[in-house]
């Protein structure tokens, strides 16, 4: 299991007329949950990149429970359950200063060869990184 | 059934590094999509709000399956398949110039009284208008 | 003198807490105007970039004179008033469906070799179809 | 004299196809710098509108010296240099994590009342808490 946790601010530009942040925002906030995440397993996305691999999201689920607005500092919790192999599933929460939930996810984010753009295994590059997290016998996606 | 289709080109700020369309943006596109179907039903989004209801996402389920460029002229399919009563549940499709399939999903979204904030039933100015697309006997949500 | 017109409708994600669209959405608008007039120049942007030109924003003014809503269409009024030799200068204003003046500015672009990332004269595949618009005697940038 | 500085990490949603930051996002960085002075007097802009009063951006004049990537952690620089009567001029740079500018720029900000939406001076609640940082005989806008 590999978790991290990101903290941002609402920016004014992200709420719309009903005052709130609007919904598309959330997926966006769940990229900078997981740039940190790689950030912290130390392959910055711009790193991987330049290694030849992309990181295209492949699926998303989110639902919404209740409304962020301008002032609110918000916490990104980001999980890894399951080592990735070709795939990385990410389940994803926001939470406001109050600890309230804001909304929760899950996304799915494949490998592409950034020239040919054709899917890849998880490269050595990250392979590495993350497998210390898991345990030997766990399933692999 | 309600089916409506809303056109858009994608522009530059909406690439990124990729040099594809931001996958956040197929929400922002989708929701094109829907403000099309309420301006189509003679109810724009606006003049529902200035009659207190508000139109919150609830939910969203998204599945990427090719990248947009800039250049490309997008297609945005909306359907409503059952009359809403307490909620909309929308199924999107995204396609691009050559009738590709970029990506598709299911988006539920509420209705909450402007003012409490509370959700509400669906509000009569709409039911009126989306009634006549549905039989008398189709289950309702 | 090459003028352009493009029409787009205000997205609710582009509005903010004050009910209006964010004042930084009018450069992007302003930017939809600017590929429009390439596109009429029959070089579109993305056209230009794979034969290696980068068209970077060097300079924006901008002034803001009334706010647009949602529910409002705007159009784009972009104009070149003088020949372009190594940067573009546009004029560029908006209106809504009254009629009404929005915001205006002036949005200077250089061009840059996509691979040097360095300043280049304008190219000539631009050059060529720009020139038509202006009158030999006309004075260059 | 009143200055404050706001850190943040470039988001990759805010990269184009360039692979640099679109010109649009500064105007947005401009206004996180902002929101962070409008905190740091004790005034965070969601109170101030709680108060009645909003702050539209009239006018915005950018100069881009280089460019910005993912990756990239911004300083932004929000300066005012005359105590605000009717409008709120900043001088506004952005420095990367090398400290090289980025981009610089003036954005001036005007006063409106919330509910008839017209043009009011400087609200009372700001003025007693930017006064201090300019002197007595300090030119006024």
């Amino acid at each position: 299991m590999f978790k991290t946790e990101y903290t941002l601010d609402v920016r004014y530009y992200e709420t719309d007329t009903m005052g709130i942040v609007h919904h598309s925002n959330y997926l966006r906030y769940f990229e900078c949950g997981r740039n940190q995440m790689m950030k912290e397993l130390g392959i910055p996305i711009e790193v991987l990149e330049r290694a030849g691999v992309m990181l295209p999201v492949v699926k998303v689920e989110i639902s919404y429970k209740a409304p962020a607005y301008m002032g609110d500092s918000l916490k990104i919790v980001t999980t890894v359950n399951r080592e990735p192999l070709a795939k990385i599933v990410l389940e994803q929460q926001i939470f406001n200063q109050k600890d309230e939930l804001i909304c929760y996810g899950t996304v799915t984010v494949g490998f592409i060869d950034s020239v040919t753009r054709r899917p890849v295994r998880v490269p050595q590059l990250f392979a590495e990184k993350i497998a210390p997290f898991f345990t030997n016998g766990e399933k692999k996606l």
